[in-house]
């Protein structure tokens, strides 16, 4: 009843790199003797007192090995905004209660923008009532929007995939002799990272992508038709943002589909059609769209170990912070010279809720391309090759 | 002026495995200590005296081993119907004249149906009217539905792209309690080799996809609703073919686009989103249809090491058929024992312009998964794994 306990969730979307994370907070917590719960499907896991013991199957190395490579979030997600703590108490209640019975003193969640939220109010509730329960979050998520970071854990990986799925579509894109475009739409609501992450397809021999639209830059029809035919490649590349908006700040993707998640965040799909309808329409020439859908997230079988290291380390250094009784903060990157990588500690309050956007010297003056500078920020990030582990010629996984 | 000369040339879509071919005839030629020419964009580089010298580029190993592993047409490709060679014929006038001022009497065609049907007429006129040139076609296709060969070079490293990918979607899918569907669609119009090879994503902990359907049998709206209400998991993955037609032998898709390109094939798209809408209407909760583009044919960075290795191999033996005078033939897979693939020669006139369907044997009773014959045919062909080679994160590709 009274052991010190471990519990560690996974929140928000999936991503390529979040069990690494877990992997990372497990063995922080193995380090110390101690025992660790993994609530299933997030913070609701803990409010159905449904958790499962993960000392078992995470002793055992070569699962410890899976773990790090399996995409998506091995203990479930959940998308679930917890109510004001100083007003509204009753799921607070009975979260800490959920401790209680079980013991555990450290509770590390590892999510993104509406999980850090979750533990600035767990830790505020926890503070405001005298309870010693230490809550740590960890951060994750592909679309690299966290304030006080230098870069998210995932969104290394996510890159790599955009900018070697961008460079692979340039091969196939290239063969036939006639005109074309092709649209290549990539997440990103209000941050530009992933998109801009498309130049990193560029090597000596390969020039796509040739042009790069970003959310944080409104951009005209005409704009980009201009930019077109400015152009002078045969077989166009185009990378856009899910979230471009034009010079009135209207999605492009208004025009198909908008709905809403629980956070209010708008659920966008389908500008690149929207792009590819008006440059058919001027240019006439074949063209296609490509929507790189959820396998940017999800996509293991091509990460970065750069990336899929540091969401390890970053998840033992928030177990680290937990044992030291560190409440009410969440772990992030800092960059040092030309790429030294370590971890610092946030107060979750400073950081929660903040979007981080791409800053305007990462984006051309043209609006329509990266600057250098942002190449060597985010080249580091999709270093070092994983030997995917695989069972009968498909990546194996590990599964609750 | 009259040296002895090979010319090869690429055609059709491109595969992530067409390049490895074209090694196999390179170094099928090198081996003579002959001359080999490649004609830029397939016969279009013949009528147009477009040719590179590949003798050098590919005398370096390294050249050799990034051209095995780029995906797309490194000489570019074309999408031509040359007439009828007994009627009309200018055009074979004007091929046989560039071979002859090349010096070039061996001409190695690599790509599917519709180039096969070039090898065919190649090599008719060339019988017509005496003149000593071998033609000889070497196959690709991720399609998988060219007759007379047990499957096709291309098919196992697109399969082992989908077969992946729908496993990773699976661990995407699933990482939240509510229940959901998501819908891939995989290419294939008529043939649904490819979306059946989604089959192999299943392993010992990893059940999707949940329902398959494929174009060789139709299949009602009514029953692909009855399937899912059948289906007792949380987040059901459905992987259709681009091609799945209703009762009536309607596309789905036909209800949103359709056109034709230049061989009448029917050019398809969005059955998937099709699918997710009545889906949608009957039980309402969350969807996501999902288009695995076309990075399941150009995706080079997860490609079946089996797939590459035999698909170089059938490009040497394409080369050998040339020196050996062969002509209007075209190389084919054979497999026997549990799997030993060897290389066959058929007359490219019993096999061009067929298609091969899924069989009855490797379609279930219910039309909605696959046999274990068709697991056991297909598992081999992806086997093998690849180590990319990568530059700064991203793959390495070769270009002309």
């Amino acid at each position: 009843m009274t052991n010190s306990k471990f519990a560690v969730a996974q929140s928000g979307g999936p991503t390529a790199a979040i069990n690494a994370t877990l992997l990372g907070v497990i063995e922080g917590a193995l380090e110390t003797g101690g025992e660790i719960l993994g609530a299933v499907n997030g913070i609701k896991g803990v409010i159905n007192n449904d958790f499962l013991n993960l000392n078992d199957t995470f002793s055992d190395p070569k699962n410890r090995e899976l773990l790090k490579n399996t995409p998506g979030s091995y203990l479930g997600s959940c998308r679930i905004k917890l109510p004001d703590p100083e007003t509204d108490t009753e799921v607070y209640e009975r979260i800490f209660d959920v401790f209680k019975e079980n013991g555990i003193d450290k509770f590390v969640y590892i999510g993104g923008n509406d999980s850090m939220d979750t533990v600035d109010k767990l830790s505020r509730y926890a503070k405001i009532n005298n309870i010693d329960v230490s809550v740590v979050g960890a951060p994750k998520t592909i679309d690299n929007d966290l304030a006080g970071t230098d870069h998210t854990p995932g969104f290394g990986s996510a890159a790599r995939f955009v900018a070697s799925s961008v460079k692979e579509v340039a091969r196939d894109s290239g063969v036939y002799a006639e005109k074309s475009i092709t649209i290549i739409e990539i997440m990103g609501r209000n941050a530009g990272w992933l998109t801009a992450a498309s130049a990193l397809a560029r090597s000596e021999n390969s020039t796509a992508p040739h042009l790069i639209y970003l959310p944080e830059r409104p951009i005209s029809r005409e704009k980009i038709i201009e930019d077109v035919r400015n152009c002078p490649e045969t077989n166009i590349i185009i990378a856009v943002s899910e979230g471009i908006r034009d010079e009135n700040g209207e999605y492009y993707c208004s025009q198909t589909t908008q709905s809403h998640d629980i956070f209010g965040h708008a659920q966008l799909a389908g500008c690149a059609k929207v792009v590819e309808g008006f440059l058919k329409e001027e240019f006439g020439y074949k063209m296609r769209s490509i929507e790189l859908n959820v396998l940017q997230r999800c996509g293991g079988h091509f990460t970065s170990l750069t990336d899929l290291n540091e969401s390890q380390h970053i998840g033992k250094r928030a177990a680290h912070a937990a044992i030291k009784g560190r409440t009410g903060v969440v772990m992030a990157f800092e960059r040092t010279g030309d790429y030294v990588c370590t971890v610092i500690e946030n107060n979750v309050a400073d950081v929660a809720n903040k979007e981080r956007k791409v800053p305007d010297e990462f984006i051309s003056e043209n609006s329509n391309d990266v600057t250098d500078a942002f190449m060597k920020y985010a080249r580091p990030l999709i270093l070092g090759d994983v030997q995917v582990i695989t069972e009968d010629g498909v990546p194996k996984h590990i599964t609750r």
